[in-house]
């Protein structure tokens, strides 16, 4: 009797013990080739083609078709991929990874310049791609009738982060009376490529006007979302335009402010508790901790998360870093990049592995003319979007610079234009989700757009991100004494220094600011002498405010360089600034 | 018609994107709770009484107090505690830290005695612990049937990880017909626990014994159970001891070999990579992801992911580590304590929450008295079986010692006796997941052994907890020149340096490790000389062999200490070599 009672029992626990096996294997598959690309990515980092995003995408493709084979072409899944894994676990160390490590001079410098690419920008793009999509789908053969019922969905798919079209939506409804949802779809810069493409050593007057850009970008389409929640649908007239624009300065300046705000907070715990004795694992928990709470407690008040880690990641680096110990700083500084570093390659690898999504191309390969035709014209428009904004707001955001050397020289406009160009990891993920689990009727509509998308992801990642490195070395070759082979070689010394725009004028005493205001590679573009020193006085006065108020009050109570004493530095922290700078 | 569409969409984005609202809350609650403990774990480090984990204890008690009224005594939980966060995201961290941190020359040195009280120890406690349950349980009033009816559950709940009580199950079957799960059950030392209680710089050789236990305990149980499920139970004979034996031993290998194969690949693939650049974020990254692959790659095979992931942690400590540029030495051994340490404070702040699971208390209210004798028996007989077989197992590992120095004392024997005390999060983890997913019809038999189970771990961990620090202060006093006191206020210095175990003489060059083979604080046992001589040779020849063998083969392949030139180390890490050892 006991003996079959045991038996029994064994039987379950078989059963349970094998119920997640399946799990299991994919997560070993998975941190394999998470491995794979570490390793391949290093090998290939002296090619002067290849990225990190690349391979992880070429990796995940090949796995894919691996996958497929081996399954008879029934899947070439392995992972459930969820929306929360994505915003929950993986967005959030690349977002505050990107604010801790950002150069912050070229940052607030540039302010106004990104959220006019981010705000206005987009606004451009947008409308020249509804307008181009409008005109020649009909021609293509998707009946407008067709267009109208999946862009529904398809607004609803990308709303949750990119609400951009939300927002134009309705204002575009009221005087066209047509959806320029795909518009605002393929205008919306992913900000995880650019980190991969730009190097901020090399570039960063450009890395921080593109990243800034998909930053802003990126929030913008949450508050806006927000702000379009709280009104009536059924009462719109032309005030709502106001009311969208006070919802959105106040939901940025709130998001905002809660980052810095964490971001403080963290700063003054870590000052206060460092009561003779460091503790490097409470320091480090406590920074990622914070940081972690600022993201979550955004996306509970419905704010932006990604806007508020990251000005939480920048207040980071400019207050709680400095009161650590120095230990802590090299762990902090490297444990958030590798964190980011994972999360990137993770994602990069997903999306390759879901680009063979087999139910899809499926549906999209009855008439492989019109889904190649509808990939051919979006990828035009996003071209022809980017080009017309990038261009215009370059040669308005020249005028307002002080001197010459300060502007976006036509090279650099070039640039923006082309690493701004990629549609990612952000946007597949969410149309694949939305798509899947809504299970719309018009499947042969979906699926034409979501081949479409893929296609859009995997030749503006593939190809663009390809061509960014060689542009880059032929419109603005580095001078001969630094070039990319031998930056590369001391990149270990570089790797040990601090938090990369800790160490600019901007932030130490401020002496030398003036004479390293120029961005380190602009000498192109010319504007008349009297506008220019009209419109970029109040810049100037207010850099100087913020200094005078920083150094006379914020640090005095929550720390930064110079407060706690810097214990046994790597001298290497030293010899970097002096080299980058 | 248009605005309907949107209308409805909107509806259903509400719906979606408040339904994670919930699960956003409890996450912020957790992190901030997090938040706190850190804090005040770190404000309460000089108390002589307080440990972390009594912190993180007590403050989910308090918050899960908080809860239970705010919910109006509904319930006490916000977040579904689930086996595989526990098992899969949250424990490997922190035995991979273990392996990595831990004092190699004090874990082999005692190997043959961790061996003994992990495996011969825990049998002897079973036994005492059924045989004591068996007699008393019919007197307080449980009647046997209705405890054979629970136990089987039991058994099931617990034999995942704690599988020792099937194996011993079994033997004792053939033998006394009746069950020994409760002995099993509570015959297991937290290694977590011990983690959290012992100081491996104060006391290195209690340190090792009690959590090298604790490991090997751990192991041993799903290896038994995988031993175990490859029998057929209907042929129980005398020779199913030998199967047994034959089969934990080719698991303990196995499951060891695999941990040493994955930590020597991560040795060579980043030697191997090194092409004149180190890249910190991907030498932190590879070592992360390979030592979580060794763990999921055992649980794949069925084999013990625990024992795995702690050997591929001792094997980067020897090899992979020193491999790697200053940063990323650094930074690894910051970044992997402190994942450690936050998902350690994570378990205990949720037991915490856990033990005021109002339905568990409410069904063993009904017979407050049958509770309270049970819990109390429990207790009685964990204190008795620890202390039999501690007391005999050191008496047998000093007979083998060499010199009466390196012998376990009667001091140090009551710590070890005292220090494994604590029955932990582990268990109780397990017994909940497993006892509210099954729902037996035995109500309210579950209820009391759940009750009982929460009483035991709480008093086990706060209580026995609490008195630790006094009790090791009192029984071993620190020498003069080294006292806690001190201790702390130079923790800073010892933070900053290598992995503790890296410098010890049992892995550098050999010139003084024969003087520094006995452990620092044995200086009482006594046994027979001549019996010391002969049974102590083969352990020194095995030292010497593996230290010759080390240099000219292992390290030229797999690097490690003084292939890879040093770069630049901060000079606490030479001071805190010459301290501590």
């Amino acid at each position: 009797m006991a003996i079959d009672h045991i038996s029994s029992l064994f039987a379950k626990l078989q059963a349970l013990s094998t119920s997640d096996h399946g799990s299991v294997v994919s997560m070993n598959i998975f941190v394999a080739l998470l491995c794979a690309c570490i390793v391949i990515g290093h090998l290939l980092e002296e090619n002067r083609w290849m990225n990190e995003s690349i391979t992880a995408l070429v990796i995940g493709i090949c796995t894919g078709i691996l996958i497929l084979m081996l399954s008879g072409g029934r899947s070439s899944h392995i992972l459930v991929f969820s929306e929360d894994l994505f915003f929950i676990y993986l967005l959030p160390p690349i977002i505050f990874n990107a604010g801790f490590q950002v150069k912050k001079k070229q940052f607030f410098v540039n302010f106004i310049t990104i959220m006019m690419f981010g705000a206005i920008g987009t606004l451009i793009s947008c409308a020249i791609i509804t307008y181009g999509v409008a005109k020649t789908f009909k021609k293509i053969g998707i009946r407008s009738l067709e267009i109208a019922d999946y862009l529904g969905i398809m607004v609803f798919a990308f709303s949750i982060s990119y609400c951009w079209l939300l927002a134009i939506l309705f204002v575009w409804l009221t005087i066209f009376q047509t959806f320029p949802a795909i518009g605002a779809i393929f205008s919306a810069t992913d900000s995880v490529c650019t980190l991969q493409v730009l190097n901020q050593d090399e570039t960063p007057l450009l890395y921080s006007l593109v990243f800034g850009e998909g930053v802003v970008n990126d929030a913008t389409s949450v508050v806006l979302f927000n702000a379009i929640q709280s009104f009536d649908i059924n009462q719109i007239n032309p005030s709502i335009g106001l009311h969208f624009f006070g919802n959105f300065l106040y939901l940025f300046t709130t998001s905002t402010l809660l980052g810095v705000f964490t971001g403080l907070l963290s700063a003054y715990i870590i000052k206060k508790l460092y009561i003779g004795r460091h503790s490097t694992n409470r320091e480090f928990a406590l920074m990622m901790l914070m940081a972690y709470l600022s993201y979550m407690m955004a996306e509970l008040c419905y704010l932006s998360g990604i806007l508020t880690v990251f000005f939480c990641g920048i207040t980071m680096s400019h207050y709680t870093w400095h009161n650590v110990s120095e230990s802590s700083r090299i762990t902090t500084k490297h444990a958030f990049a590798t964190l980011s570093f994972v999360a990137e390659t993770f994602i990069f690898l997903y999306v390759g592995m879901d680009a063979l999504d087999i139910d899809k191309w499926r549906f999209a390969s009855d008439r492989p003319a019109t889904s190649l035709a509808v990939s051919s014209v979006l990828l035009g428009l996003v071209l022809a979007g980017r080009a017309a904004f990038v261009f215009l707001l370059s040669f308005i955001s020249n005028i307002t610079r002080k001197s010459s050397k300060e502007g976006i020289s036509f090279r650099q406009q070039v640039i923006i234009w082309w690493a701004g160009l990629m549609r990612g990891a952000v946007s597949m993920a969410l149309a694949y989700n939305q798509f899947t689990l809504l299970g719309h009727t018009a499947k042969r509509a979906n699926a034409i757009m979501i081949t479409s998308t893929i296609t859009v992801v995997l030749v503006s990642t593939v190809v663009f991100g390809l061509m960014t490195k060689p542009l880059i070395r032929f419109l603005l070759p580095v001078p001969s004494g630094l070039t990319p082979k031998r930056k590369n070689s001391t990149a270990n010394i570089v790797d040990s220094a601090s938090p990369k725009a800790i160490t600019v004028p901007f932030l130490s005493n401020g002496a030398d600011s003036e004479a390293n205001l120029e961005p380190q590679e602009s000498s192109y573009g010319r504007t008349p002498r009297s506008i220019r020193d009209l419109l970029s006085t109040p810049t100037h006065s207010v850099h100087r405010l913020w200094r005078k108020f920083d150094n006379s009050f914020m640090r005095p109570v929550f720390g930064g360089r110079g407060f706690v004493p810097v214990e046994r530095g790597t001298p290497t922290e030293r010899n970097t600034q002096n080299q980058w700078h």
